[in-house]
């Protein structure tokens, strides 16, 4: 197998070094901002000036289908949350330490969704601020430090986050606390994804143990974003958050990626695999960009929490935010957005095959819903990832004005990600830009 | 002394248990919802339904002064803010991997306020989120681990900034490689308070040192706000900055509660003492109350950071957080709201002082601008701390309908800081209601 590719980003990102940068454009403004830390999708960037739906329109007049951010999960500038924002911070936003009904109203219906054990939920800002919360309830409860995760796992950015997110380090491991597996594929465990994946925890859990270093929990994201995407067969969770429970250690679904009906399946990512999570972690879309996230937890486990460490969140769950947040919950089921998911998820997901039994260079796709991983390498030898083909397709869809990202530890997989209102039209123009890239695109 | 006060907020807060919680009330849905983690003000919450200005209006009918809260700092609902996120929330709201023109002109604008050295912001969605990466930059610059805080200091709510927090620490002192240092007060340090804190600086550098642990930096919140109020005179803070730097470490100034033009003679707490920082971070009141925090550091050290860890905060400076935040920056210069801060907090204070030669109670009342400490003790003796006839007063406020709380590790400062925008109207009636509350609160 190919050398990791730690930084997928890097590969598809704009180079100020190679490039030039024209002196007082607002690409130099935005390296003068913000320097080392300014990451730019694509070769060439692209400079937006507004989005509707699942389009997102250019400075220089073009427009852009957006097959990429599952932020803007119910449709970039969705006017049920447009209005449920503007109306509500005109008239309060203030932190939970007063009453508001917003509030309330929001999570007693979120709550809806949630396992019934979950019956206390902490609301954040961020999806990073909500796994680094449930990190810390995980070793208050299980007594242990040690945490198990996948091999490209990302889960956040604060000092504890990251250390459960290998593929934000750039040339170290883990810390020691920490220890990976490789992600629920077929490529890694063969035909037994669920009996495998278990028998890596177990094995993780060891090498704790012979750290030193009780288990705390398994975190996963529940559809494996950066690990490349897999979500087939149902079920495979199971054998693995068995082995955590046995081990003393908790089950965190980290939902921010999968979560709010992304997967069409279901609700959230892990009760497409029947497993009920000790927490449950939300971020991204939950606000659909109003910054918000979430922890689901039962209520004996914030007891113990709060008796050792007071928590208190500032924007955390502030009425805009929950306002932003009911629009969302509103809208996903006023139009059918989780169903809509799965039809036209499934419908991009068979256009990808019939594709892909024409391309060899397309090794696999695979997803649940709008979320589908498409895997590229050389001489259809899935074992012989194409990174810079996969590059190439990305900047070629670019050029045809389909925003795309990658995946995966070798930056080889297709991430395809479109809001949840995507129609079968723009999924044409999707497959039918894909399908021209790739005949454009010799293999390099 | 008396023995300190770890959680100063369950001194004044609602106690459910004592109270009793209408069944299907509002109340009894929040409990429900959050559980142990909920913290509500006063001994009976208040539920708030509109704000603006610096009222507030509760649900059955009563109009509160708001003398707490500084996240909505140029005023709740300003109609400025208000329609900067209103206009851009309906035209794009999108990560910093594509470009856009209102996060550069938020942070070309911001710049013209910082040190010229300090030109990359990361912008954040928190207060907490800025501080662990401020932490972490440090660590990394230093090569150290060790930081050095006051001994009621709040930062924020991740791991690692819970760590330098001891205010949110309810049993258990701070890690191992956190060392504390009295408040730069005169209670602590005498007649040199400037001298007193950069020794016991000196010495918290040595405990470090002596847990075989490298300083990495000296985190101050410029204006000491949970310690109880802290900002004469100014300069105070050059010997312990100088000690840091000649130990290796960096300085971080936390300007979430000071910056942004709270102190009046400054745009930021650490101006006021003629220190210029390593690390700058910002938060709640950056956009207002929409989720946004920032820190400002040299290029270089981004550099070095993002040589080995990606960083990238989803949330972060989108295009509605630089418009909001774009907004709070044009309403402080337009309203003048700095100078404002300067004459009203000043008027405050000079009414604060007339009112403590009648009253013993009053043992100190210090601050700057719209930021204002007022200590209550027994006897007039300033070793006694009242926490108890602290908790009444606020309590007694919270009838006459003005919002207050309290700080300092005795739980006896009044911590007084209203918007910005109050004016001398408004003063008097906090001054009037805190007399009133006084004459008619018998020392417990």
């Amino acid at each position: 197998m190919e050398p990791k590719v730690r930084q997928i980003l890097d590969m598809n990102a704009f180079n100020p070094d190679a490039a030039g940068v024209p002196p007082g454009s607002l690409l130099a403004r935005r390296q003068a901002n913000i320097g080392a830390a300014s990451v730019l999708f694509f070769r060439e960037p692209i400079e937006m000036v507004s989005a509707r739906g699942c389009w997102m329109q250019a400075a220089d007049g073009r427009r852009y289908l957006d097959f990429y951010n599952n932020v803007p999960s119910v449709g970039h500038a969705h006017p049920r949350v447009v209005a449920a924002i503007s109306q509500q911070v005109a008239t309060l936003n203030i932190h939970t330490r007063y009453l508001n009904r917003w509030t309330e109203d929001y999570l007693d219906r979120l709550k809806g969704t949630l396992p019934k054990a979950l019956s206390n939920v902490i609301l954040t800002c961020t999806g990073s601020e909500s796994n680094d919360l449930a990190m810390r309830m995980a070793m208050m409860a299980s007594g242990g430090q040690g945490f198990v995760v996948t091999e490209s796992a990302y889960h956040g950015n604060t000092l504890a986050v990251t250390g459960i997110s290998p593929s934000a380090l750039k040339h170290d491991g883990p810390p020691p606390n920490v220890a990976v597996v490789p992600p629920p594929s077929a490529l890694a465990y063969g035909n037994n994804i669920a009996e495998g994946f278990g028998q890596a925890v177990t094995k993780a859990i060891s090498t704790l143990k012979a750290r030193d270093c009780l288990p705390a929990g398994l975190i996963c994201d529940t559809i494996f974003s950066s690990d490349g995407v897999y979500a087939d067969p149902p079920g495979f969770l199971g054998p693995a958050v068995a082995a955590m429970r046995k081990a003393g250690g908790l089950f965190i679904a980290d939902e921010v990626q999968p979560g709010f009906a992304r997967t069409g399946d279901a609700f959230w990512g892990f009760a497409r695999h029947g497993v009920e999570p000790d927490i449950v972690t939300m971020g991204k879309p939950m606000a659909n960009g109003f910054p918000m996230g979430g922890v689901a937890v039962r209520p004996a486990l914030v007891e113990m929490f709060c008796e050792s460490v007071g928590y208190f969140n500032t924007f955390g769950g502030n009425p805009v935010a929950a306002a932003a947040a009911m629009a969302v919950l509103e809208t996903i089921e006023e139009e059918n957005l989780q169903q809509n998911a799965r039809t036209v998820g499934g419908y991009v997901l068979g256009r990808l095959q019939a594709l892909s039994s024409h391309d060899p260079r397309i090794t696999d796709v695979r997803g649940a819903g709008l979320f589908i991983g498409l895997d590229l390498c050389r001489d259809g030898d899935p074992k012989r990832p194409d990174p810079d083909l996969t590059s190439a397709v990305i900047n070629g869809l670019r050029d045809r004005q389909v925003l795309i990202g990658a995946a995966g530890p070798y930056g080889h997989t297709l991430k395809i990600r479109p809001p949840l209102c995507l129609n079968r039209t723009e999924a044409d123009i999707f497959v039918d830009a894909l399908t021209d890239t790739l005949d454009a695109t010799p293999s390099p």
